[in-house]
């Protein structure tokens, strides 16, 4: 086996008895989580302090191991049928949704040093770290079946969402004309009891925001009643099609072990 | 075609080829949302002076729009067969909902110019305006889906929600005798109890209103622990209702692609 | 027809063209809707001030009219085939769930009359008249169908509100070693605790008590997480029994209407 | 019959007409109740102060009783197939998960007769005491339906949790990158932000953490319309598990009642 196919072999999903390939994403898997865990650790003062340079070397580390990784997928998806042309497929591949997240994941570590940028936007580009997160995309099934199920459902949560929005508005161009007078600094204009309406209308409830004069409470209680139930119409359907896809590959993995 | 049947087709949702139709389809649907927007941003007060004298002319224009839009469907309804009678027939499509809709979209407007109208009742014509989302109605699925299911589940809907009423009646009368002593201010009688009620049988939970003592909180325990449940039946209706109203659509789009 | 059959049938459910019957019911949902109302407005201090003598005399009709009412059913009573003895059949009947709420809606009234009844009870008394609301079970699909739907699924219920408690008192526990050191005042036992449980595990969250240590609020996420899926069971069993009984109702019209 | 096989029969759940077994469950569930009840009451402290003796004695008496009870059961155990080695089996039935419980349910009483043990970690001991809850195991379906739920729907509960997991990252990262700045004491870090993102998406919503810039309020709101129907699927799967049990359950039982 040519070395560009031994190492496509091992940046691909472990296959068979391809421990090297199987290995391999145990440590990317590995890094990924450490990865995402440093970015929330770091936001820890006292962890920060204590091993700031701890953090700093870590960081080093996986830029070079995701860019390794990210040029030698950029070499050899060639191997891939839909990528074959070694310039135009690896042009498209770079455009994949895969692809981008991989560069997405080290690109804020390369920004700084070509570009002069100043602390609030290096400030955003640490958070861009965390998109390494979506890294695992390609290992884990849950983050898998989060794209299926959206994409299948695309149309219906499509049609709820414009319902939810809808509800939104209607409930919150009401409570402003309702409570408007009584509360101007709270319900100061719609875009800002549009907070009201949707901490109410997904029952979270802060209690930052509620109508006090009676009017605006009977209307409160009526939207809260009729509303919660077209809120919870999106996430109805997220759970009926994850629970259609999940006993879909249950019964493809009993038939699969019953062959 | 006369004048009058090519201005009756373009009204109505474009059909196959008929291109000045469908982009006038867009063109009504453009407006709606933009005077969706207007009303929106309009209570939004440093958007508001900045931009007042837009706001305006805005408004000219769009009723100037829906104006045309109404007279032109009064004028032409008369090709449905079911208001083919030129008075009688156009009578009973002024009454119809979606022309009651657009009439109340625009009459915020006029009546100011017949009748004298002081200010409170002025801010309360304004909140109509938004009133012209529902002019949607004609083009978004959703709208319809919406009286779809409402209407099929009539029955269920009030059968639950005299239950929730039941359920709120209870539930507040008991809590009220419980607390009143305790907090006289806020659980002060049994329609101020109902927005203790409403909030935590919808989960809400504002945390303006809950009970202090302890035989209060021990009924209030035992009110959200059951109660819910039943507050959950009308959302659960329309949910199922709008699952089964998608996947029948969704059936039905199948059917005929594969024909 | 006998007097007595004939008060028989007024009494109960009007039948095919029995007009007067029919008329009686109504009249009777009537009183016992305007009996709920009074008791609830009667709450409200300034609407009790200005018609305390409406109230008053409204009470005295009410109470006369459910008194026949109630003395009407158990003289009727002979002509059901259960209630057939002359004797043991009405003391059988007086001990039926809708005659002892009969006699509940009116003995409020009489108790005092006959007994040195003190302020205290008094106030518990006028509570009582509360229960009225159930008379309307006779008339009311929507009492009728949740009393259907918890004597079937009565030991999922049991199950389920069982599993409940045990998440509530071993949350509750957990939380109560967590916090109270921090909180003594707020999480000072583990019935106290239970409050805090109830709140976030029902998912109201009033905001009166919630962990402020790292430990109580790690344990407080986990608690939430997994718990709100438990707490929901209920809920979840009344709502599809629900469904159920109300698509049976429906098929069953359908059938009956097909005839 | 035997002593120990008489003591082994006793032991276990009372079959068919085995009175004295029978009684013997009562006994023990009885005792178990009211354990938690004692452990529950004696943190309020007027009823602590009252009866401390009471609940001293009772506790004597309880670890005096399962004391015996966990002799029994690992010297009798060897009846059963599974533990039927005189040492083997009875250390593999030592280890097995309700041996365990019944040793956790008495050792915090003998742990601090042997071990020198400081105050704190006498008051944990004193927590370890609810444990004894787990003992209604043996007897109750709850329990055991809880337990093959989750083992069941094991696959299907981790992808989610792992769902919700990454989904809480998120949320927590992004709204710690945009709140930070205006709430440096609230929204401290992304583990303490965490405590808004559970507090948001379970929809409790106590109203001690919350967005205060107008784009903390954009994404809280995008937060929770999405991620509500992500954190409602393990409550789902746990749910419709239960209902899938339940039903299985009452088939067996309608079938053996045909019998």
């Amino acid at each position: 086996m040519s070395v560009k196919r031994r190492i496509f072999e091992t940046l691909e999903k472990g296959q068979g008895d391809d421990l090297l390939s199987k290995r391999f994403d145990i440590f990317i898997m590995t890094m990924i989580l450490l990865n995402v865990a440093a970015v929330i650790l770091e936001t820890v003062e006292s962890v920060h302090n204590d091993y700031e340079i701890v953090f700093e070397y870590f960081e080093y580390v996986s830029v070079f191991v995701f860019s390794i990784e990210y040029l030698g997928r950029v070499w050899t998806c060639t191997y891939l049928e839909k990528y074959k042309h070694p310039v135009y497929g690896r042009i498209k591949f770079i455009f994949s949704f895969m692809a981008v997240v991989d560069l997405l994941a080290i690109a804020p570590f390369y920004l700084p040093l070509f570009f002069a940028i100043d602390g609030r936007v290096l400030r955003i580009l640490r958070l861009f770290r965390i998109v390494r997160i979506f890294k695992m995309g390609r290992y884990s099934t849950a983050f898998n079946m989060i794209v299926t199920v959206v994409t299948k459902r695309k149309e219906e949560l499509l049609v709820t969402l414009t319902i939810v929005f809808v509800m939104l508005i209607l409930a919150s161009s009401l409570m402003y004309y309702v409570e408007n007078e009584a509360q101007p600094e709270v319900f100061r204009s719609i875009p800002e009891t549009m907070w009201w309406g949707v901490a109410t209308l997904t029952t979270v409830g802060y209690g930052d925001v509620y109508p006090i004069t009676g009017l605006g409470k009977v209307l409160g209680a009526f939207i809260a009643i009729l509303g919660v139930g077209i809120f919870a119409l999106p996430a109805g359907i997220i759970a009926s099609g994850f629970e259609a896809e999940i006993s879909k590959r249950m019964r493809e993995k009993e038939e699969k072990n019953s062959d």
